[in-house]
């Protein structure tokens, strides 16, 4: 691929570091230090740090911008001027469209602002100061508080629970989600754990998506809390990679309606993906009865959302299969990206045995193990290098992965060309500050 | 005017009822009973319950639909892709416009979604749960807390406040603004008394402008509270319906820069009411200290709201003059339909002893006070002859106005055609229940 041609950290004997005789480590660490050194002059920018989509990405959407002009019916279908108040909840297309894809009736939909992180935040928040449906006391009338993360897991669901002072638990995760004897045993046996993230197909950063038994055992948890919520993330359902054969995630409310569970969970969705980061809508899914409380608390904070934003967006991309067409196309800029940095991984760190990465087949992340005690030394020596990645333990509670190994790769939003050069670097970085590591005697 | 020719309540003697002889007021009771049942087989289906814009106020802003489309520059003047994420505080050019017309310079300005009740009810609940700048304590730490509340007010501020548990104090209102005696005493000995809700200039419901000693007055407050905090809620402050002739509000931070006291107020707008109230957008004014420590706490809970709409706002709305011009054009929409309603009182209540009402130059209402013990029944009158009028006592803290007497009119929505029917009606019934009420003696 021509946009990759510039080989950064090519050439590089591909051997297993961890068993290099110490002369030959020091003359590889050499090697890696001069080239390192040449690429710093190049005076790369570029900035992998966050889940951010492409220009071109956001190019497949622009014609939403003219659905709506001054010359369109602004009423929704069931005859209300979407300009004016009312219906905070959102319109009906809007639910019918959002209840489609996700598999549950357009009623236990709640339609948002633009960001469902808000959303989530909104849930938290008024958890806190409000209480949920079922629970005895607002949260924060019963003192220290727990909620459960399932690592390596998306920093900003982690940072709004720490904010609002909660002790943060970190949870193993393996390929079928979060270790459920662990959740388990906390979620059914300890009242001040309140809740948990989760991002349940392609999580952030790992790409995984939680196996059925997985879904089935968050159903089946039996909450000490009367007033535990799962925060369920569902932020790429629709985010495959490889849309001829997409990785499907068994419809909670389904198995928790098998258990009579549904008011545990909260279900998120965005569009900010799909249409615009700076303008989509956000979604809310949830069982009658936490709708219905749900909806009563809301009418205190708003008299509605953006609902001229919401009719844009049912116009658009009207039901589940054209906007899983408009996936297919987002898809295509996406594929070649997460390609090239898998085949730059597999060609500059396979068989060195100082890294292992993940291989999503969705989702906007690719998560990196390196050396343990060498992801921060990896992140800082990119970032003095002109690449910018997200901060090292941002996968962690507070920012703090115990063994500093992980480091999250946000490949979505530079070009290819870019995103290569990149992708050599790190994978540069990552052998010096292996090779340092190695020599140091450490590991 | 043709559009009220349809006399429901005139040609009834305008007397003072409070001093006419028993068997008068049995006979003009009678009238009025049988005039009140004529009207209710006539089926009226009106709405003055809420203020919301009217379909002709909404079109003024049709063409905000078509400033930007696909084939536009979607980049603001700084650069940034305002599809993507970032700017989380708003874009320059809105901050820009919002600082202009408020009088604070765009540093000060964070520009919210589309509900200013939401930031306000966003500002209070961070409040409670973190704190305000210069406070020690999250105010949820710090046991009963009071808000007080100027009365007749707006009834949405007093339910957020309400619904977190706060006692709400009433405070008596006069054509000055709030009784500042009694804030005075309140704010600055009472530690608990952590906020007031204000709507300064053609406040809702009475019309009343805050004079300036009343604003200089609150800038010199001394909270016994170090995180008291001023809901200058700023919604009608453009809002005038004689435009060459606005009253004029003395800016807040302007007064307060004088005493060193700009920390003390969070100051709110909304677009709500100048383009779509289902698609706008909020702003919030506060100091330098206030936006640096908000900015921190919000960026745990959004990347940010919608850019697109920003954008959209500040292409359409341009500057202050192009601004004002609009709201001249909204103006004369509003301005036949608020006189309409004061010359059907006048020619229908004036005299009678029975009523009293605002003649508010701005804003969205009519506040009237009717006999004492009055309101309740003159809100079921209507409203069993097809008139829904805002629920008796909604201006009051917890919904109860203690001398059953105030009534607000929105005006805004109905065309002039209903709403004389609307106000005529709504006349029959104030003299109804005033002829109910003095024959039971009770007043």
């Amino acid at each position: 691929m021509d946009a990759c041609r510039n080989r950064i950290g090519g050439n590089l004997k591909l051997e297993n570091m961890k068993t290099l005789p110490r002369e030959e480590l020091l003359k590889m660490r050499d090697t890696l230090c001069a080239r390192y050194d040449a690429v710093r002059t190049l005076g790369l920018r570029l900035d992998m740090s966050r889940g951010k989509p492409s220009p071109e990405g956001l190019d497949c959407s622009l014609e939403l911008l003219d659905v709506l002009g001054s010359k369109s019916d602004l009423h929704c279908e069931t005859g209300e001027d979407v300009r004016n108040y009312g219906l905070f909840d959102g319109i009906p297309e809007v639910k019918r469209l959002f209840g489609e894809i996700l598999g549950v009736p357009p009623e236990q939909i709640i339609v948002g602002g633009n960001s469902s992180l808000n959303a989530m935040y909104d849930c938290v928040g008024r958890a806190l100061l409000l209480g949920v449906y079922g629970g005895k006391q607002p949260w924060v009338k019963q003192g220290p508080l727990k909620f459960l993360c399932p690592v390596p897991g998306y920093d900003r669901h982690f940072a709004i629970t720490e904010q609002f002072g909660f002790e943060l638990v970190s949870i193993p995760m393996d390929e079928n989600g979060p270790d459920m004897d662990e959740v388990e045993r906390l979620v059914n046996h300890d009242p001040s754990v309140k809740g948990i993230w989760c991002v349940p197909k392609y999580g952030n950063p790992t790409g995984i998506v939680y196996s059925d038994e997985t879904v089935r055992r968050f159903a089946r948890l039996k909450p000490a809390a009367d007033d535990f919520r799962i925060f369920w993330d569902n932020a790429y359902f629709v985010h495959d990679l490889y849309p001829d054969r997409p990785h499907t995630l068994l419809n909670i409310f389904d198995a928790c309606k098998e258990e009579g569970s549904e008011d545990m969970v909260y279900e998120f969705m965005s569009m900010s993906k799909i249409s615009f980061s700076g303008g989509g809508l956000s979604c809310l899914a949830a069982s009658p009865n936490n709708v219905a409380w749900l909806r009563k608390q809301m009418s205190f904070q708003t008299l509605g959302f953006d609902k001229i934003n919401q009719l844009r967006h049912a116009h658009f991309y009207k039901n589940r299969e054209t906007l899983l067409r408009h996936m297919a196309v987002l898809a295509d800029i996406l594929r070649p990206k997460f390609e090239a940095v898998l085949r730059i991984f597999d060609e500059n760190l396979s068989g060195t045995g100082i890294a292992q990465w993940t291989r999503p087949e969705g989702g906007y992340f690719i998560s990196v193990d390196v050396l343990p005690g060498c992801a921060k030394r990896v992140v800082a020596l990119c970032k003095e290098a002109g690449v910018t990645l997200t901060g090292a333990g941002a996968a962690f509670p507070y920012g703090r992965d115990p063994q500093d190994q992980n480091i999250r790769i946000a490949p979505t939003y530079p070009s290819l060309g870019d995103l290569c050069q990149a992708a050599e670097l790190f994978c540069l970085c990552v052998r010096l500050a292996a090779a340092e590591k190695l020599l140091e005697g450490a590991v």
